[in-house]
Order: structure tokens, then C-alpha cells, then sequence
């Protein structure tokens, strides 16, 4: 390869310990001109269904022939597997527990390994930090050139673990569609499950949500008048429920699990 | 080249979401061995004047070549226009706000423009994230060699927005300088528009804030008793007014808006 | 040198300021080709100590040649000597303050150096920010192929500042070993001195701290019942002391000075 391997790590590890930072010296004792990218390591902590999301949401930034490293692992030290999946076009090590489900659905053709090979992890590794001791050192060695079928047995793909992503489903009397609530950040704003790409080119959308019945869909704050709600699209990317100056999840009365509904008038 | 090329990025995106990796994997996309710095993602949210305050005194310390990519914006999808400036020494893209001021005021002769030639954005261009989709791919494609005006039309420095920036200015009655609070940290100390190389190489120096009257500057809290004002050399490099063991912006009535005075005696 | 020289940053500077991308910014002025990773900027400051454990604690996950830069420097601007030290195997730049006392132990006959040479630093070094003025730049140089000895003069390690290090100690009746609390995290989990390590192929392992005697060692929370204490292999690779739903500081007793005690019956 002509070119630095890249490998990118996405974890709920956050950046208040030395974890990464150890998990990047045990990459470059390995593959030493690997150039590592962080993607996040603000997933909530074990809350794979988020980690998935990131990953979907940021694969296609990504050159061919980037490493994803994904450890989101509650169930770490337990028997689920540590798995490997080459898709030709990209690779990622990760705990089977659905982090990967997106990757299924895109690549469905893609091949797994079970990461079982010892001589590719550290010397001893620990019941608690994968992430140092299988999974970076798996990578590192993917990145000098050892082909993912060293890792370990192929996985038939069928047999890994699936999570339920955030797909919106199209309301039966065909007026819209039904989401879901991901997070709602500490201003009160809630992220819903819509994708700026539910948009229209052209026709009136609302959300409703809660208490909340066909909020307009603005482009920013200034559009309502203050205490009033709102849908916009957020930098995420994501459709977003606020009150400005307010508290949408509590003045609308939304929670994680409320159903969030979106309609397009043509 | 003989060495890789330097992007150094500055923002105000945080490191709660995956912004800043996701621009990371758009820059190795398009020049794979691009080497990335961090040089800040806290700036306060929309703070454009804070932005150009970090930029202009972090400047010096990184080498010639280095392409900046600043990216302050409050204004992202509205008609303000991001540009590309050409220093000889350093090249920045930025949105036309103002936060290139301090490279417009050191380096007047750049050359600047108008980044809209679309094959060096993404192919398809938000409205909520030209980090991402406008100024990390221009760029990457700067650090593969494109030339400045390959990105679109040349602008005048003259038309690109300019914000005022923190510059002491002489008393009438040559005592001294009046300067601004910059910013109040969570422990009431006040980072003040004073830079250290304010100081002559003897006399004696005071600060006047609020309800304080010639402050001592001093090395450090321990040279005043407990509950005691003082102002000091910060962390920063700027000239910082704080309380012993107190909250000096409360202490002191300081906010803000509040002038600060420096004065000299030889 | 063959592939990239490899820097490895430790320090108590945080991440929401440009210091950390300044230092990076002097490296990369001096070095263009270093490779540099953040082991941790969140030492809690100015504790040399909880710097020192987090050093001691990564080093082994480094490959030869890795130069680390330390700096929590409580003392920055006094009398206190900028030191380098050569293991043959690793390079440390760090204050004289006992940052550096695991590289003493495990390295006894490391050759020490004063960083004095003002050549390698920058050329006007301020009183408060030695991170960017000597120790990057010094370690800069030494990834360039400048030798350690070059720096300044050798120093005696004797003469060099050492602190107590986190050791348990074992009791006088031979039954178990004395450890301390290293923190108290915003759980009120307490996280303790003894290694895992300290855990034997077989038998029965228990823990006293506070008013909790001879708590189980259990693999997760989940082994205990809501309300009940445990202690457990934390995912730092320490013993830590929680309560399941509650805190244990507080319901236990245990205060970052109570002595913790650590039994194994065969």
C-alpha cells in the first residue's frame, strides 16, 4: 500500500481517561505508521443502538480501505464475540452486539471472522478492555497486511447479532411517517429519527410529537416567536423538535419513547 | 513536497459529536496523508470575535505551509460567503465573518477567494455544515496542490468582513491603557485584553477594574492574603484579575462590559 | 530512522484551550514528521502523583523509542529543573518533581540530563507555559536525531525528585495487604490502589475500607443485591469499592485518606 493505513475509532470511552490513549500506543507498537482518526468516543456509554447510528450515519466520509475500530461493548468479558467484517470496500473489528447491524444492511455480501487467533491480540488479555487487547491490536495488524481470514474462522453473517436501527415507517393511511425519539440533549431539544433526506423538494411539512401538533418546519429559532415550538433540521442532520428560549421535552411533554409523526402536505 | 502536508483546525463544534471526525475522514478522503492538528474546538459556541482572539495568538507557533481551517459560523447557509486567503506563509479557509481579521491585519498583501468552484466542495453541500461539506475538502485539495485560485474568483481584501479585535488603547492622558474583559471563567477570574507583552521591562504596574482600584500585579495568589484581590500573569498569557480563594467578578463587580485600566509607574 | 518518530503527550492542560494545539503546533515547526498521540490531557491538576500512576501504568503499551512529554507542573517559573531522561528504551522531557519516579524505578540506570541547552527551546521561554516553550520543543528535537546529551548537562537520578508511588504494603500478620484510595469518582465509586495483579490464581479474595469488612470481590454489580456493597475489577484494571445504586463513599464511609485492606483466604 502506498499510502499510511487508516484505521478510525468510535467508542463510548470518552476522553477523560487514558483508555485511547493507550489504545493508539497499542497501535502504533504494531503498525507504526498508521494514521488514527477519532470519530467519537461520546457514544453514550453502552448504548449500541447510538453507536450504530454515529457509524451509519459517517461511513461514506471515509476513504476505501479504512479500519473501523467500534467498541461499544456492555457485555464485554461475557460470550459474545469479538467479530471482523471486510466488505472490500471498508473493514471493522467490534463486539457482536448489533454495532455492526448497519454494515450488514449495507454490505450484505460482506465476510466475517470470528477474531479468535491469539497471535493477533496482546500477549494477555484482560476480561474488562477489549478495546486495548483484541480489538486495537486486531486492527493494527489488519493495517501491516494480515488478511482478515487469519483473524479466525469465517462467521456466517446470519448468525451475528442485529439491533433495530432508526427507520421510519410510513403511516398506513399513507399521510406520513412514524419515528422515534433518539436523545434529547440538556436544553430540552429532542433529536428525532428523521433525516433531513424525508424532505420533500417541495410541500409543507409539520411534526408532531407529544402535546404538540403540526409544528412548522422552520429553518432556525428566529422563525417562531420565543416560547413557541418548532421543528428544524439540526446540525446533526436530523430533524429536531425545540421551543425557543423554552424546554421542548418538558412544555411538549416528549420522552424517549414518544412516537414522533411527520407529514408532508403536497 | 518532501514532507506531508500540515491542516490545522479550529472550530467551535465541541467534541460531544462526531463533527470533527467526520471532516477528518473528509480530508483523508481527498489527500490521504494530510497530517491533522487540533488546535481547538471549544471555542463558545457562534464567539467569531474569540475565534480570530485564539487564531491570531496561536499563529506563530506552527510552520510555514500550514493550511488553517476555521470554522466559526454563525451565519453557515445564509448568504455569507467562505473564502480561501493566501498569506505566502500560511493559507486559511474560512467563512467571511470576520474571523480571518487578525491574518487581514499582519498580512495585508494576501490574496484572497471566493471558494465556489464546486468541484472541490463534497458533491452534494448542506446547508448547516460547510466544515464539513465546503471547508475540509478545499482544504485537502489545497494540501494535494491545487493552487488558491483554482477555488474561484479573486476577492478584495477590502470587501471581506473585519470585526474589532482586543487592542488596548492609550489613555488620553498618557497614564496608561484601557482595555476589555475577554472572558469570566466558572471561578470568577477575569481574563482581561491585556497580553503580558504589555509589561514594561521595570516599574510598577497596577490594574483598575470595577470596584478595584490598583491592583497589584503580582507573581501568582499566594502574594496576597486570603480573600484579597490581585491580577497576575494567566495561564493564557493574558493579564488576569482574580480574588484569593473568592470569585473576583462578583467580588469586584466586574462583568463583561466592564472597562479594565492598566497603568504604569516608571 | 525508518518510520515516524512518535510523541507521546501527558499532561494536566484539559482540552476546552489551544494549549494542547500550540504544543503540537512547536512540534510539528521543529519535527514536521512526528507522530504525536495524546495519552491524557485530564491529570487532575497539578497532581503529579495521579500523573505519575497514569505514566507508570501505560508505558508497557509503547513501542521502543517513544518519546513521552509530561507535564503536570505545579512549579512551573520556580527553581524547579526541566529534566530528559534516556531509559535506552524510551526518552522522557517532565519536570523535576517527581512526575518521572515509576522511569527511576524501573529504569535504574537511565541517564539523566538539564533540559538547559536554550538552543532547543523556544527563543523566548515564558515563566508560566514550559509545555510549549521547552519540553515540546526539546522533544521535538530529540525526534529529529538530536541526542539526549546534547540537551544540557547529566544530572544524578539521585538528585532528582521522587514522590511515593501507589504500593500496597502487606500487613504484619501475613493474612493481607494495605492499599490507599487513588480517587473517588462523581459516583461515589472509590477506586483503589491494588492492582489487579494482586489477585491470586486461586482463593478467596475480600476487601475492608470504612465501615465495610470483608467485602466479596465479584465479577460485576449485578452479583450483588440493590443497596449492597462489593468490590470488583474496575475497568481502569484497579480494585474499585461501590454500592450497587448507591455510593459508596458516603453509605461506607471510606474518605480519600481511609487505609483499604485487601485479604485472601486460600
Amino acid at each position: 500500500m502506498s499510502h499510511q493505513p487508516l484505521i478510525v475509532l468510535l467508542t463510548d470511552f470518552g476522553t477523560a481517561d487514558t483508555f485511547i490513549g493507550v489504545m493508539k500506543g497499542v497501535i502504533a507498537s504494531i503498525c507504526r505508521n498508521a494514521h488514527v482518526i477519532d470519530l467519537t468516543h461520546a457514544i453514550t456509554p453502552q448504548q449500541v443502538r447510538e453507536g450504530a447510528f454515529h457509524l451509519e450515519r459517517s461511513l461514506n466520509f471515509f476513504p476505501a480501505g479504512t479500519i473501523f475500530v467500534c467498541v461499544v461493548d456492555p457485555g464485554v468479558g461475557t460470550s459474545r464475540r469479538p467479530i471482523g467484517v471486510d466488505t472490500g470496500r471498508f473493514r471493522f473489528v467490534a463486539p457482536d452486539n448489533g454495532l455492526l447491524t448497519p454494515v450488514f444492511e449495507r454490505f450484505p455480501d460482506a465476510r466475517c471472522h470470528l477474531l479468535s487467533e491469539p497471535c493477533y491480540h496482546l500477549p494477555s488479555t484482560s476480561a474488562t478492555f477489549h478495546g486495548r487487547d483484541i480489538f486495537s491490536p486486531v486492527a493494527a495488524h489488519l493495517a501491516t497486511g494480515v488478511p482478515m481470514d487469519k483473524t479466525g474462522p469465517a462467521v456466517d453473517i446470519s448468525s451475528c447479532a442485529k439491533i433495530p436501527l432508526y427507520r421510519p415507517e410510513p403511516l398506513n393511511d399513507g399521510t406520513g411517517w412514524q419515528g422515534e425519539v433518539i436523545s434529547i440533549d440538556h436544553f430540552g431539544n429532542v433529536i428525532t429519527s428523521f433525516d433531513a433526506s424525508i424532505l420533500p423538494p417541495k410541500g409543507t411539512c409539520s411534526v408532531s410529537a407529544g402535546n404538540a401538533t403540526d409544528l412548522p418546519l422552520v429553518r432556525t429559532y428566529g422563525d417562531v416567536a420565543p416560547g413557541k415550538p418548532l421543528a428544524y433540521v439540526g446540525s446533526s442532520g436530523m430533524i429536531e423538535i425545540a421551543v425557543r428560549n423554552g424546554n421542548a421535552s418538558n412544555e411538549l411533554q416528549i420522552a424517549d419513547d414518544t412516537p414522533i409523526l411527520f407529514f408532508v402536505e403536497q
